[in-house]
């Protein structure tokens, strides 16, 4: 990915970053850059993520999926890291197999979609690092009895990802199912190159060597400088306005294909940076859509956001029709294509001359190659990110709280997070 | 829709707000409410929008989509607040008619969805007040040709919604097409509950009556103070967290089928109050699904966040199987419904425990008349809010810069925003 931090500058924005002050922030990226490098080398927890181009094996993942490489639709058990990067990289690619993402336990939802599709001709890709996970275990449980209600034989048509061992690992040697390992050190949010992100791309038929070499492309120009390394610039500017008052992060891709990279994104950004009363809160856009939505706020409302674009510079095209409507004929010169990426243009000017910083990232096509590169420079930015904040980028305690709580209220142990439940403080207004 | 808002109080949360300043407000609200009810009696720009229930005639809509009543598609062809309304209420709703809502100019995005439809079974809704928006009339265009080129005489598969006058007017005149009015002085993103919003849904076989019926019983508890008003406890409630320091509300609805809904109100909060520097930053969010994504960030992230919760009372259910594994027996004896459940009471209480202030929105289940009250709550909610912020709720002028831009651009005409795109500050690092 190529970066273009010029409309985050002071010279532009309010809150802007001067090129003196990057350059002062400079010596902390270089510093940062060391324990990066170092974390890598000694394959340490977090730090491990950022090997898995060279970790990742696809002979391996696309041995595992064969058996049921037939699908046409594949359901994907997973929440969070287990389903967000697989999402991601399925939902940017095009491919004949759907892909359903389980990641939500709304009864009515799992029942339409159970309902709706030929489970013959389906099959699951379960993933869970602990095994144990309440949403996704139950999820799997009412699929894997839907399956065997249509008469079909889940055992054959099960993949599971998962930790070495655990109530999944068990149940994947007892049924003999092809199983891969969640790499040890990886955070669910940094595994998009690891299995957890590759077996559904496997099943679609996307190209995974491409995927990692972008990937592996992108951690070459890790080095020690942000004004060299793509990835460094955009974690380093993101972390300065947010220093300056820029608290709110709005990733914007503009390509409706890239539009779940911005829910993984979002996932990255804040489990990783928001702990210790700090981090950016990041917001889901998509261009063109919220401009007409979100557009208002960004550039007249409070000066407390970063707007991120991501523009893909190459992609099949279409043409708009001619008309005979004299105010529209503008149109008629123009490709869909080209009518996005004025948009795009504009938006970000306008942005600019409202003296609202934003950041441009920029890609060649939506393709396995591109999007490697740009999962792994996002990841590369918010563990710069992460050491520049000074917090622990790669834990979530933060979410074990509400976990146990959820556990004690279903009668799955005594968790004084349960009883806390029933405390809650009333003011209720009703109709 | 009932509201409660203990785990905003002060005793609860920081930022909080005490029972002695919300009194004190309680004075602003009523004076609040005597300009809105003053704004409705004399059907002044905006607030117009609350007697839609009144005003709306579900007969007049039903008589205009009889033509196309029988797609199995149907493209609402619109952005913004042409769209979100619509989707909101069909993707609530389940229906057999599939609905698409062509909401971006994306060339590969809009082939792929015309490819995939069979033509001759769909219908097309085209709605802009202007009859001039850029993508709308692009992407029309575009659909027009592909139902031509499919041999599908458009003119006989098309409705519009749209002003008295404007391009899209002069073809329903020119075509005889079906054609309903966008209501005068109501903003695009307060006509959810005028044809704007429930065209699709009559097309789906929505009860058009329930809506406005619900929407009219939220209207019944409007009143000159927030602690009988539900809309304006909740108006009131997220003003004031703004003010001491809540600039973030996320907004996360626990069903799959409100997930829109929280898109709908992300425009309804931006572009209504998104000026003059002030403005809550609207974030959309989903339970269970964001609980492995977001709750990190909400619960130690920066103190700066309302957390809004919407829950159902009730639902069809669905029973987890049970399973041999000790470890997860707990979720044999349970419902989905009741993880869900469990899941958003966990969620809601970690926050309180960690002091981070949030509300909880109840509607009894999710069909037409709930949802109505839902949006129109939510409405009123928004105007209250702008009223108590001063600013120009209805009003969104900070988008028209890119307007004129892009329109530039394309050699639509002489725009000096075009010119400003040429003069970007770059400071750019590539791969």
């Amino acid at each position: 990915m190529n970066v273009d931090i010029g409309n985050a500058l002071a010279s532009v924005a309010s809150p802007g970053v001067s090129r003196e002050s990057l350059e002062r922030l400079d010596n902390h990226v270089a510093a940062a850059h060391e324990r990066i490098e170092r974390g890598m080398e000694n394959q340490a927890h977090g730090y491990e993520a950022l090997n898995l181009p060279q970790r990742t094996d696809p002979d391996e993942i696309r041995a595992a999926v064969e058996p049921i490489a037939d699908a046409e639709t594949l359901f994907t058990v997973g929440i969070g890291g287990s389903s967000l990067g697989a999402a991601t990289i399925t939902n940017a690619l095009e491919s004949d197999t759907e892909t359903i993402f389980l990641d939500n336990v709304d009864p009515e939802w799992i029942t339409s979609h159970l309902e709706r599709v030929s489970l013959e001709n389906a099959a699951i890709n379960v993933v869970s690092r602990s095994g144990t996970t309440a949403e996704t275990l139950a999820n799997f449980l009412v699929v894997r009895e839907a399956f065997e209600s249509a008469g079909v034989d889940w055992t054959e048509r099960t993949i599971v990802t998962t930790g070495e061992s655990g109530p999944l690992r068990e149940l994947a040697d007892r049924h003999d199912l092809p199983a891969l390992k969640v790499p040890d050190g990886v955070p669910g949010r940094f595994s998009a190159l690891s299995a957890v992100g590759m077996v559904a791309a496997a099943v679609c038929g996307h190209d995974l060597e491409a995927l990692l070499e972008g990937a592996a492309a992108e951690a070459e120009t890790l080095s020690g400088s942000l004004f060299e390394c793509p990835a460094y610039a955009y974690g380093a500017t993101a972390y300065a306005l947010d220093e300056r008052g820029a608290g709110v992060n709005a990733m914007m891709p503009y390509a409706e294909s890239l539009e779940t990279s911005a829910e993984w994104f979002a996932q990255l950004w804040a489990e990783s940076l928001g702990k210790d009363d700090l981090g950016q809160t990041p917001v889901r856009a998509l261009g063109v859509t919220d401009q007409h939505s979100q557009l208002q706020l960004y550039r007249a409302g409070p000066r407390d956001k970063l707007v991120t674009f991501v523009t893909a510079q190459e992609g099949t095209d279409r043409q708009i029709p001619d008309t005979d409507v004299a105010e529209l004929s503008y149109l008629g010169d123009a490709t869909l294509g080209e009518l996005l990426e004025a948009e795009f243009e504009a938006t970000e000017a306008s942005l600019a001359a409202a003296g609202r910083p934003n950041v441009r990232i920029e890609i060649e096509r939506v393709d396995e190659y591109e999007l490697g590169g740009l999962l792994y420079g996002l990841e590369a930015a918010c563990v710069l990110a992460g050491e520049l904040y000074g917090v622990n980028t790669f834990e979530q305690p933060a979410v074990e709280w509400a976990k146990n709580a959820t556990r004690g209220l279903l009668g799955g142990g005594e968790f004084e997070e349960a009883e806390a439940v029933a405390d809650k403080t009333e003011l209720r207004v009703e109709r």
